[in-house]
C-alpha cells in the first residue's frame, strides 16, 4: 500500500487512550469507576433545547445556510449581547462544534509551517487541529505553583519568531481552570499589537467563573481586528452531541475567509441549531445556564475540600471551567492511574487524565493529572477517599518498588 | 492587522456565488426563478428518519463515540451489506457529512504539497477541501462529447508524478452524471496498483443510476488496501441538514489514522445519527430510497426530452446522479445566466450553475452549465421552455452585441 501522510502518524497516542481499555476491563469486572477524566457533563440538557428538536417542523431536512440558520444566528447574537459582546450579522458564523471553529481559525490565520503560541498545559486536541492544518504549536509552559497563570512578558516574547502568527488559549482554561487577570489580559493585548499576532480566544467556559470576573478578549477595541472568538454550546448547555459552536470576529477580512471555509463544508447540523434557537428564545435561558454554573461551583468547592484531605496532592483552587490540574505524590501519574484501574483492590476506583497528555514539552506534567468535576457531590467525595487510599497503598507497594527499580 | 493565510485567500470567487445576489434580486422583484443550480433535493425526508429524531429519548445530549453511535454503525453496516459492501466494525467511521469524510481522506493520505488526480469537471468543493488541507489538485480533463468518461490510460499516466498520492472522484459523477464502465473501473484499479495510488471514491450517489450498473470501488479485492470510500446520506435520504456521512476502508492503517482525526473533532452530530439508525431499522427503508431514485429517473427523462427541444443545447443523457452538464450556444455561460436573472423579460427565469466553476483548468467549461434536476416535472418543463426563449432572445440582442464587441 502507499504510505500514509506523516501528519496522520505524527501524534503520539495520548496517555488517556492507553488507559481506556483498562477502564473498560475494570467495569467489565464489576468495579465502580469514578470517571473524572473526561469533560462530558452529566447534567441534563435543558428542556427548551430538547423540545426545540423534538417539536421541530421539518419536512425537507435541507442544508442550513453555511453561516448558520437565520433564527439561530439572531438568537446567538442576542446571547452575545447579553454577555457584553455585541456582534453585527456578518461578525458571527455557526460552526460544527468548537472543534470546527478552531480549525477554521487556524486555517485562515496560518499557512503550512506557521506557528501559534499555546500556553501549556492545554486542551490536547489543539495539537491535533494544528497538526491536521500543518500548523506548529509553540508551547508556553505555565506552572501549578503559579495557578497556571501566564509567565512574564519577556518569557513569552522569547518564544515568538517570524513564523508566529497568533496565540491560542482557552479562557477560562481547560485543563487548568485558570481565569486571567486584567493585567494578564492587557499583556496579551500589548503582545498582539507589538508582535502583530492574532488572538484565538476559546471561551467555551465563559460562564464557568467562580473567582474574579471573566473578561472576553472581544472587549478590547484596540485589538478588535486581531481577535477571533471560538465558542461552543457543548458545556454551558450540556449539549456536546449537538455539535454546535461559533466563531466571531470584528475583522471583516477574517470573517470573509472563514465564510469561505464554511461554504466549502456546506453547513452546520440543523437539529442542533434548531435546539439552540429554541433554548435561547426561552425566557428562562439565562437562569438555566446559571443553575448549571452554580452546580459546578458547588462541585468545585466540594472537590477542593475533599482533595485538601488527600495527603501529598497539591493544587491551587481553580478559578473557572470544571477542571483541576493536581500534583500527585507519584513519579508517573499514568502508571499510577493504570495501577488504580488494574490492580487497586476493592469495588471502586478512580480514573484521572494523566497530566503529560496536556503538555507538548516532553516530560512535563508527569506527576500531574486532570480531574473534571463532572460527577455529583457524593461521587466526588467517594472518588477522593478512594484516591487517598490508592495513593497510600501505591506508595507502600508498587510506588516504592518503582522508585527502587529506577522509576515505574 | 496581521496577514491572513494564503490558503484562505487562494480560491477565486466561484461564478455561482457572483450570481446569487442577482437571483435574490430577481425573486425580490417577484420573478419565479427555476433554480436548477443547486444539489438540494426538494423531496421529503423519510418519515422514519424524522420520527427517529423527534421521538429520540435523550436526557443528556452527550458526545457520541468518535467512530459513531453503536446503533448507527450497526445499521449502516447492514446497509452496506445490502449493497454488496460487507464491512467489519473497524472498517467504518461515521463523519459529519461527506465533506468531513473527504477532508479526513485527504489528510491521512497526503501531506502538504502532495497531489491528487481529479477528473474534471468536478464538485467544486473538492478544490476547497484540498486547499484547506494543503493538497494540490491535478485536473484530468474529460469531455462532454465523451459523456465525461475517462480519457485513455496514457493520458492519465502523463499527469501522475512523484507527489501524486491518489485519485479522487465522485461516482456516479457530480456534475457530470457519469457512471464508469467495467473497463474504466479496471483501468483505475490497474493505475492504482501500477502507480501506488490511493483511490478516494465518493459514492454519495450510489443508488442514483439509470443506465448500466454502478460498481463500488470497494468491490475489487486486489486494491482493498488502497480504496477509501467516502459517503453521505444527504442525497439518498434528502437529509442534507443532518450532516451525516461515512468513511470506510479495508486498510486498517488508514482506519487507525482516520480514527485519530475523528477523535480530535470528538464526534459527529447525535440527532442525525439517531435519525439514520431509525430509518435503516425501518423495514421500508430500501423501498423509500428506491422511490426517491425512481422520481429522479423520471425527472432525468423529462429534462432530457425537454432539453432536446432547445435549439443549440448539447448534452449526452447522464447515466446517474441528478445532474446534467450541458453545452450552451453562448460564449460565456456566466454572462448568459447573469442576463437571464437581471435582464430577461417576463415573470419567470432560470438559474443554472456556470460550467467554469467545475473545472480547475483555466477557460474550460465557459460555454457549459450544470443543471440539477431537483424540481418537479412541470417546473422542469417550464424551465426548459424559458431557457429556449432566453437563448433565442440573448442571441438576437446581447449575445450578438457581445460577439461584436469582442465577447461579453
Amino acid at each position: 500500500m502507499p504510505e500514509l501522510s506523516a501528519r496522520s502518524q505524527a501524534a503520539p497516542a495520548s496517555p488517556i487512550r492507553r488507559l481506556y481499555p483498562l477502564a473498560r476491563e475494570a467495569m467489565r469486572r464489576g468495579k465502580t469507576v469514578y470517571q473524572l477524566n473526561i469533560g462530558q457533563p452529566d447534567i441534563s440538557t435543558p428542556e427548551a433545547f430538547l423540545r426545540g428538536v423534538h417539536q421541530s417542523d421539518v419536512r425537507v431536512l435541507a442544508y442550513a445556510p453555511s453561516q448558520g440558520l437565520d433564527e439561530t444566528l439572531e438568537a446567538l447574537r442576542g446571547y452575545y449581547s447579553e454577555h457584553g459582546i455585541p456582534l453585527a450579522q456578518e461578525e458571527l458564523i455557526i460552526t460544527t462544534g468548537g472543534s470546527e471553529a478552531i480549525t477554521f481559525a487556524l486555517s485562515v490565520t496560518c499557512d503550512a509551517g506557521d506557528r501559534v503560541l499555546v500556553p501549556e498545559p492545554f486542551y490536547p486536541n489543539y495539537q491535533g487541529f494544528a497538526r491536521l492544518t500543518n500548523v506548529e504549536v509553540t508551547p508556553l509552559t505555565t506552572y501549578r505553583d503559579d495557578g497556571f497563570h501566564l509567565p512574564p512578558r519577556s518569557v513569552i516574547e522569547e518564544r515568538i519568531d517570524a513564523r508566529t502568527k497568533g496565540i491560542l488559549f482557552s479562557h477560562p482554561g481547560n485543563p487548568t481552570g485558570v481565569v486571567y487577570s486584567e493585567e494578564e489580559l492587557q499583556m496579551l493585548v500589548d503582545l498582539a499589537l507589538r508582535h502583530d499576532l492574532f488572538i484565538i480566544s476559546d471561551e467555551v467556559y465563559r460562564e464557568f467563573v467562580y473567582e474574579g470576573r471573566h473578561r472576553s478578549l472581544m472587549s478590547y477595541p484596540e485589538i478588535a481586528d486581531r481577535v477571533i472568538l471560538v465558542d461552543s454550546i457543548s458545556k454551558r448547555l450540556s449539549a456536546c452531541g449537538a455539535r454546535v459552536g461559533a466563531l466571531a470576529s470584528r475583522n471583516r477580512q477574517v470573517m470573509a475567509a472563514v465564510q469561505k471555509c464554511a461554504t466549502i463544508r456546506l453547513s452546520a447540523p440543523t437539529f442542533g441549531q434548531l435546539g439552540l434557537a429554541a433554548f435561547l428564545r426561552d425566557a428562562g435561558h439565562s437562569a438555566a445556564i446559571h443553575a448549571i454554573i452554580q452546580e459546578f461551583r458547588h462541585r468545585r468547592d466540594v472537590l477542593c475540600e475533599a482533595l485538601s484531605a488527600v495527603p501529598g496532592v497539591t493544587f491551587r483552587k481553580p478559578e473557572g471551567a470544571f477542571y483541576i490540574m493536581v500534583g500527585l505524590p507519584v513519579e508517573d501519574a499514568e502508571a499510577f492511574v493504570s495501577w488504580m484501574l488494574s490492580d487497586y483492590p476493592g469495588e471502586e476506583t478512580v480514573m484521572l487524565a494523566p497530566g503529560a497528555g496536556f503538555y507538548s514539552t516532553p516530560s512535563r506534567g508527569l506527576d500531574e493529572a486532570r480531574m473534571a468535576y463532572v460527577l455529583r457531590e457524593q461521587d466526588l467525595r467517594r472518588a477522593c477517599a478512594v484516591l487517598a487510599e490508592g495513593l497510600e497503598l501505591y506508595a507502600s507497594s508498587v510506588g516504592a518498588r518503582g522508585v527502587a527499580s529506577g522509576g515505574s
